[in-house]
């Protein structure tokens, strides 16, 4: 029996920097650049610092209506010259080469160059999964389905190439990784967060950042992260992008801070504003949030840009400023570093305006602007304002493109498999069918090539839809295709049922086209009716269904999950997807994906795994927490036992460690991967406490008949809570761990007072 | 031109009291009557003054499995002579007579009038909407139904009927008016609150109470209302009932607070506790709102009672008490004066032990046996234990039915009257159909005879269902009758459909099944399919469709609406509400109805009138604000126009009120009813304003051609909100009037500083 604690999956080290690196803590070398930056800014004119807070889109700097992303020397010049802009923003059509990259940030840095103080442009950009805008990136699954490999090394790479492919772009900060709690499951943002836990969310999240930045963000191969969206953009009420959520402060600490507070923890330089209201309080405007959270208890120490034009919108969408310009002084008051204006110069007039009328102090421009000159030299933009062309030779290269087969081999959920069905044998027949089955939108979602994903199908058409990559492992003669339905409306179903009855066995693919934001909203979470309709045509031949879903979010399929015998969930696994789904039906991959959000049965029945006890209600309530299927769950081609869950002791006291120890065993007949999911319930506490909650997980292979013992260390403060009074405390009594079939109970004996009862809403 | 303040709409008054009248204020006979208490509690025991405490079903005192409800003398002596319980409540499994009332409560106090201080036993009963469990009563509209009459002679008139009748039945204690915020479409018990606008709801339900408690409750004809329930029991996260919410504190004190605030005002004598939990607080747990807020705040004397089984339910539901004790020791600490145990004696039983071991003290006990007491000898119930059975004649009366007729004649709301399709004319061929078409269970839902009203139709069968009073309206030969659907199948619909080419137009009744509490709970707010169905079936036929929704909460139609001609929103009319939907129909009632809550158009797509445009996001969003119906909707057959609304100054200062005038003239043919909405909003404030808010209304009839003056006064209180530090302010700035399809704009000048902005959550 072999031991190990941390698990080694063997993703081979891509880049040359340690997978597991910390980030940097450059005690000498930060003081070196503080100094820099103060010297910097002694030289400024209040303009050429209120520049430097300003961010605007390359619009604004282009030719207007150029048919491509074109910069326009003069509108760049006054952009430079006139207004000092610190900071450029991404908002091209669509994706370009690297020699058009090259050209438009060499024109820009050139620019920059020549104003006084030759203060270098930081130019941003969305690379969501892979450089969304770079034509021949790498793109790797989104968020959702990352969250689903439960693989730490898996997000770690991702982080690397990322970083790697958008420097190759001479690009330096990534508004990257989204943070966000994906609480709502009619968000149109869902399947760009981590899922619903916390502890997923942060995990992975730091991960993913400490990819980003590695070591030292200065060198050629790191870039800024950006963690968004802070903080609470997860839930909104009605489901709708940027719209009211009511989340209470506990709740915002407990569930939506955890992650922003490890990030800053493991060095992200920079921090993007939630665009949406809390309680009435626009984030943009909250110093609370902003300057007392952010500064003073997580003490982040980077950038706070906001999001597209939400200064703005503090007048126009929030109306808690009455004009522009009082919408500029209560967001820079509040603790905003710049401003994503972003079509316009009004930010930068207000300003100058706010800060001679004595509205702003200059020592908020100066801690503004010091934060962000700081990131500049740190990114070693004033040595280095363009990177050299010749630096990345393996841009989109195939040892990249591996780390994308397999972050979507690993999130490939299987969610049900009635009598073994999967994996299909090669030699049957099959329909391949549905509105998902053809097409690379509903594997690359949006953030691909442009802002919907609306093109990926040119872009990405060296890459297998689901039915390429089926052709392709068994061959055109074995496949039948029909599409069957378009998303909403259904497409000659008499050819599609006449060629299922026509083959051993229908791959049903069902889900959603590419969206974002907005774009995505949606006013029912059943899947349209059209789809279902489908599924239950096809199921009346009699032959098996395989139910594959492509989608952002988990819609309501109930009803065609009903008549499947296997169902599989394949969130958006990105460009190689549909080689992944493929490798997953035919065996060539076993799955080992897990379900990070609770995938819900109704419309109106939306749950997270968290509180299900307590969300049922009355024990006699029928319509309780009753999901499709949990958050966790994820079947393999073969079986895994666990046995002698051991705790080191039965009662933990306030400074001590409790070692937990599991065995997991592959019983059945195939290699296999496991993500060892560690609960802990705390069965009584001052305010209702979860019934369960992530408190820690690992993933390990395990070959037929291999029994590993897997080792997690838990201390008081894995076990605290967010309490009435908002202070985070362990507090004493009952625990139950439990680890696959396995539970045990502990007891922790804290050495605090009585617990708070003030009952505080 | 006649001038009017006050509406009047002709209400007869019913019972001799004062309509109007306020809730008495006995200075003297207050303190007469502590005096009385203190002198009793001097005498009492710890096992006495817990008895006071202790509230037990009446199955605890009943014959076990008696056919009906049948005192066990010997399980009544062992709850009095041993348990000294202070109150006993009704879970009767139906309705009884009077007779058997008397003979009950005759008994009860009897056996009180045995234990050694002889203190009458105070017996509760939901009286909901009408006395729920007698026979041959008066049952009302429910309360939602109530709310869209927006008058408030007869929310008055109804209290004081159901008092009445709840006396006549020898009861001294109705747990009513429901104060909730019906924020959930789904929540099963929408339709017992007054919808979604907590001025609506605060100034019907201070009605309520004072017709409840009149001036005097000791006299013969009121009883004590019960607020309920304490506080922010209208928007389970999940639509469940009794789940989990998340309210911050100053949405809690914004919306859901001030309709309690207003009842205390009114005198309301006791109070019923939110079964849920908020942030994960318990309310019968919570200190902050039982004691800090409920007391210190609102100033409230009277009793707060729990609901069923709920400090049971601090152990078992929500895990914030380690044993049954410890759930006693925190609810009692917290602030709870009686518990609705209800089956057994275990609260009098941890609660004397805790008393002892001064874990709970005796001046907490006091406290609370003192409002106990106070309020039985303000019911009279010392000298008078029951009541007489011939000082009722009015009970079940000819007059009493006219008052409900007249609450559900204009309770009726039409949604839509294409081409003026409806009033129908007398001699037309008319099918009528649909699952709710035929029951009473679709008129009076829950609370009707039983708790789930499923007997309605045995109970209230000479009243009539919607077919027959249409066939009483326009003769049974005129009537075609079939189902069409049950509430989920579909029924015989060829047959339907031929009759429905039969006939000249054809009612189509949908909507829900009775119901209430967890039973109701529903997973998807789409009206069931097969009702859709009906109406796509019948729309094929080209005859005109008029769609009647008889429901408990606006579950979603729009694909049967669509094809409507005319739609009618009926509620749960009660017992009289067939003859209403029957007399608006066909014309001999004009409706007046408007809605109190925001009719959704889709299922994910829940929001509520006040925050539209916050809603609604991004101006561009197609996925915002959109429901089928706005709150306040509602068409007349008269026209009715705005003209002159002039408002007393454009500028209004702390202290002086602003008189708001408009004059609203009947345009049309027939004589009609109006309610005169006057929504404020605030173009900015500190925290994002409600897009707009109802601050005023009035009820005035119109004859044809007859113009009115409407007068309302506002100060700066009735413009005020709770900040971002939970303070309710009038912040200075620029509001705007509306008033039917006029606006005027003034601007507050406030006193105060600058408004908050520290942006707290």
């Amino acid at each position: 029996m072999k031991k190990l604690l941390v698990s080694a999956i063997g993703l081979s080290l891509l880049i040359g920097t340690c997978l597991m690196a910390q980030p940097k803590k450059p005690a000498a070398a930060k003081s070196s650049i503080d100094q820099k930056v103060d010297a910097l800014i002694a030289k400024m004119t209040l303009e050429e610092k209120v520049g430097q807070m300003t961010e605007v889109t390359s619009d604004v700097v282009s030719k207007t209506n150029s048919p491509i992303h074109q910069i326009d020397p003069e509108k760049l010049k006054e952009a430079i010259m006139k207004y000092h802009v610190g900071s450029i923003l991404n908002v091209t059509g669509t994706a370009y080469t690297r020699q058009h990259w090259f050209d438009v940030i060499t024109e820009i840095q050139g620019a920059a160059a020549k104003d006084r103080l030759k203060i270098p442009v930081i130019y941003g950009i969305d690379a969501i999964h892979g450089v969304t805008y770079t034509t021949g990136s790498t793109l790797f699954p989104h968020e959702i389905a990352l969250a689903a490999t439960f693989n730490r090394n898996i997000a770690h790479t991702l982080g690397e190439i990322t970083a790697y492919e958008t420097r190759a772009s001479y690009i330096p900060w990534n508004y990257s990784p989204v943070l966000d709690l994906g609480k709502s499951a009619l968000w149109p943002r869902i399947y760009e967060t981590m899922g619903e836990d916390p502890y997923l969310i942060k995990t992975l999240g730091a991960e993913v950042i400490k990819g980003y930045q590695g070591n030292d963000i200065s060198d050629k191969y790191h870039v800024a992260a950006c963690m968004k969206h802070y903080l609470g953009y997860g839930f909104p009420m009605n489901g709708k992008d940027r719209t009211p959520s009511w989340i209470p402060d506990r709740y915002m600490r407990e569930y939506f801070l955890p992650p922003f507070a490890e990030a800053v923890k493991a060095g992200a330089r920079t921090l993007m504003i939630n665009s949406g209201e809390i309680n009435g309080v626009p984030i943009h405007a909250s110093k609370y949030m902003l300057t007392d959270v952010l500064r003073g208890e997580l003490h982040f120490d980077g950038i706070a840009v906001t999001d597209w034009r939400d200064i703005q919108y503090l007048n126009t969408r929030h109306h808690v400023a009455a004009t522009q310009k009082d919408a500029v002084m209560i967001a820079v008051n509040a603790g905003v570093d710049m401003s994503m204006v972003p079509y316009d110069y009004t930010f930068f007039t207000y300003l100058v305006e706010l800060v001679k009328e004595k509205k702003v102090t200059m020592a908020r421009v100066n801690e503004a602007v010091h934060r962000i000159l700081k990131v500049k030299y740190e990114l070693g933009l004033f040595e280095r304002p363009v990177g050299n062309p010749d630096d990345y030779p393996k841009f989109g290269s195939e040892e990249f493109r591996m780390a994308s087969v397999q972050a979507a081999n690993e999130a490939i959920t299987l969610l049900k498999n009635n009598n073994k069905i999967l994996p299909l044998k090669k030699g049957l027949k099959v329909l391949v069918t549905g509105p998902t089955a053809n097409t690379m939108r509903s594997l690359d979602g949006g953030w691909s090539y442009t802002w919907q994903g609306d093109q990926s199908d040119k872009f990405a058409a060296d890459k297998n839809t689901i039915l390429e990559a089926i052709q392709q492992k068994i061959g055109k003669d074995n496949v039948n295709y029909q599409p069957g339905a378009a998303f909403d409306s259904l497409l000659n179903v008499s050819e599609t049922v006449k060629a299922a009855k026509n083959s051993d066995v229908i791959i049903l693919c069902l889900g959603e086209l590419s969206y974002t934001e907005n774009v995505g909203n949606i006013d029912d979470l059943n899947l349209p009716l059209a789809q279902i309709q489908l599924a239950t045509e096809l199921a009346k031949t009699g032959k098996p269904v395989i139910l594959v879903l492509a989608e952002g979010r988990p819609r309501i399929v109930t009803n065609a999950d009903k008549l499947s015998n296997a169902t599989v969930m394949a969130y958006l696994p990105g460009n190689e997807g549909g080689d992944a789904i493929a490798s997953v039906l035919f065996g060539d991959v076993n799955p080992s994906g897990r379900l990070p959000i609770t995938y819900p049965r109704y419309a109106n029945a939306l749950v997270n795994y968290n509180r299900k006890n307590l969300e049922n209600g009355n024990s006699d309530d029928s319509h309780g927490y009753n999901p499709l299927y949990e958050f966790g769950h994820g079947l393999s081609y073969t079986t895994f036992a666990y046995d002698n869950l051991h705790i080191s002791k039965p009662t933990l006291n306030a400074n001590e460690t409790l070692t937990i120890t599991v065995d997991v065993k592959n019983t059945g007949q195939v290699e296999g991967k496991e993500s060892v999911l560690l609960f802990i319930s705390q069965l009584y506490a001052s305010i209702a406490p979860d019934t369960k909650r992530l408190r820690a997980f690992d993933k390990i292979g395990l070959k037929p008949g291999e029994t590993k013992t897997v080792t997690f260390k838990i201390t008081a403060k894995d076990l605290a809570f967010v309490n009435d009074v908002s202070k985070t405390v362990t507090e004493a009594g009952e625990f139950k761990i439990q680890l696959g079939s396995q539970t045990q109970s502990f007891n922790y004996v804290s050495n605090l007072d009585a617990p708070s009862r003030t009952g505080r809403l």
